[in-house]
């Protein structure tokens, strides 16, 4: 029985949310029993399997099915979850791979052309320390070890006292990061998390790459003024200035190409009905998978800003709340994505990613990386209403599998 | 010695405000003892003249120098003040009109050609009981006596027990209305308290009447979405729909004259760096000395966020705070008061008043009306640094006199 079988997936997605959900959704969080529970149920799945199982020294679990070189395809997900979360967030790789590595091991008979790995990444969510891509940036080199040596849970608990009760040594974390030696490709699967496949009504899609995130708040400094004596050309309206940079965003959003820019809060002084806004603060989060294209989206909102302010005689200033680099994919990886999806149900979309995923820190490595996506219903994620269609989670494995094919062979003729 | 004397009411100002004033302002609030200080003072000032003074059923102070006819010329102003208030708000009126009083006694001999009262009326601020124009609203007869009798003072003081405490008798307080009978003209002196007067280098404005004013608040319903995820052209956001108000109130206040608009404050819903605004609420404050204009205006106003609700697939909806209708003044006492200031000072300004006064119920009782404004320093009032030139405050005197003089001829012709 070597055939691909993605109906045995769906069952074992199941079996998994049975027995490490309830009726709030997954519990699956990072170094709880239950997350323990859900390894423990993986591993189990492998045993007929001739594939060696370790933990690396950031807690990840690599399954290794040896081939006929040394270089590695690896194949990446997460069973960890948020609290209350979905039930495909994350473990849908890692269940698929079960079912690949399956296919390739009775394919090849135990000898594939290629080495194959499967890791399921520790701690990707962050739930409990609020640092998310734990176990992947460990590996990748890219965790700041100070910054995470003070992280603390709601109980006062330190990560590397947490680390150290699953006998993970919090100092040697970055140790992990020679799994990655003969890596000479990384794939990984995921829910959306986005309402682009749906909107599009399209099962699956190859994913460009992360995107970079530029995160500021900027104020406009304006003045108070009673709303029944004061005329409109002696008005200094923090507001609208303000406001004028909602429209903006969308313009600047646009000649972007594929960037976002959202303004997500937006708090007023005094805030009151018979006043002028003296100083008005707004909040923007601008997201972009190109570089030069996020630098250019924030050289035009600071260039907006200013201008705004100008023209409504306030001031302005900008505070930096958080930033990241993009992340793109492999051109070519991206590629045998696209096809395999074009061959498994017809169409396929290319799309970038918002929300950040281990493979950002597989591709920040520098090993090749690409992902594919797979249609979320409602657009939603981190909640137990959280799903997709069951065919289109055949379809998912079907080309995801087909994805492991193409990149095994690109790996053996490199 | 029958000449005006304006240098003296500037002197008798500052005595009123070294007797009833300390570090931190004025302290005339209604019904306190230094409110009743400064009335004695007030009537003490009067033992000269041949007048009647007394207090009428809502507790306004009525001074009268009678004349040929039974017809009246009304000066009114407002001994009052907020806690830590100006030095001039209200008492201007009041100390200018014993000048002119004065003055009129002298020239006619104690008997001019129409009768002349000098009002004080109680309680203008309302800064006890939050109600404003509490003595010249009972004499118009628009108090709404079931709202009135149930306001608490912070200490939980009742209106109606207060007033009985300074010998007033709530139930009876419209009777007062009976002092308007033979009322032909009121005519009402005011610092600005605003800047207008200020910006244009002018001493003296003749002020065309008290704002009506639209008071709403606009709430736009979206959807929140993750910032990362959601693409840009499938975002219901509330505040973009919002901000596009910003500007738009800004063309309905040019389209419509001499209107002004505000949006005073702007509440996000759920209000994160990392999601697209699910609710928005937004405070508008809108004012116009015409009826229909400011209809137009909130028409205008509703229309607009109508369309900016559909442009951006959001819904809106509209809730009433307040509203208040505009009370013009009587154009024939307009233009006497502009002449007046021409007379005085080579130049004048006609304004409307954002801020209500005791004149804007007056003039809704059917009384010809008019004021007129001093300027204001820094364009402030209800504030110990409220302040107006010396010598404006002496071409104020002067000009109010012509004002009175010219009112005065206007009522014995009709």
């Amino acid at each position: 029985m070597s055939a691909l079988n993605p109906k045995r997936t769906v069952a074992e997605l199941k079996e998994l949310r049975a027995l490490t959900g309830d009726a709030n959704g997954a519990q699956r969080v990072a170094f709880t029993p239950t997350w323990v529970k859900a390894r423990e149920w993986f591993q189990k799945k492998l045993e007929a399997l001739p594939v060696e199982i370790h933990r690396d020294a950031a807690g990840n679990l690599w399954t290794t099915l040896h081939g006929e070189s040394p270089k590695e395809l690896l194949i990446g997900g997460h069973i960890d979850s948020v609290p209350n979360g979905g039930w495909l967030d994350g473990c849908l790789n890692v269940v698929a791979g079960i079912e690949i590595l399956r296919r390739i091991n009775a394919q090849y008979h135990g000898k594939p052309p290629v080495t194959v790995r499967l890791v399921d990444w520790a701690d990707e969510e962050g739930a409990r320390f609020g640092k998310s891509l734990f176990g992947s940036s460990a590996c990748s080199g890219n965790l700041d070890m100070n910054e995470a040596r003070g992280l603390m849970d709601k109980q006062g608990i330190k990560l590397p006292d947490a680390l150290k009760n699953v006998g993970i040594d919090f100092e040697r974390v970055k140790d992990s990061g020679k799994e990655l030696k003969n890596a000479a490709a990384y794939i990984e699967l995921h829910i959306e998390q986005g309402p682009v496949l749906l909107d599009l009504d399209l099962p699956l899609g190859a994913v460009l790459g992360t995107f970079g995130v530029e995160r500021h708040a900027i104020t406009f400094h304006g003045q108070a003024a009673h709303s029944g004596s004061t005329p409109m050309n002696r008005r200094k309206d923090a507001f609208l200035a303000a406001a004028k940079m909602s429209s903006e965003i969308y313009k600047i959003a646009e000649r972007s190409g594929n960037g976002v820019c959202t303004i997500g809060s937006c708090i007023t002084k005094p805030g009151i009905v018979t006043s002028v806004v003296e100083e008005c603060r707004i909040t923007l989060d601008q997201r972009h998978l190109n570089a030069g294209k996020l630098a250019t989206m924030l050289a035009e909102a600071k260039a907006a800003s200013e201008r705004f302010a100008k023209e409504g005689n306030v001031k302005v200033s900008w505070e930096r709340i958080w930033q990241i680099a993009p992340r793109p994919f492999n051109d070519e990886l991206i590629n045998f994505c696209d096809e395999s999806i074009r061959e498994t149900c017809g169409k396929s979309h290319r799309l970038p990613s918002g929300p950040l995923h281990d493979a950002a820190e597989v591709a920040a490595a520098g090993v090749p990386t690409v992902m594919m996506f797979v249609q979320s219903l409602h657009g939603i994620s981190h909640n137990k209403i959280e799903d997709t269609k069951e065919e289109h989670l055949e379809l998912c494995v079907t080309a995801f599998d087909r994805l492991a094919e193409k990149a095994m062979k690109w790996i053996s003729h490199r």
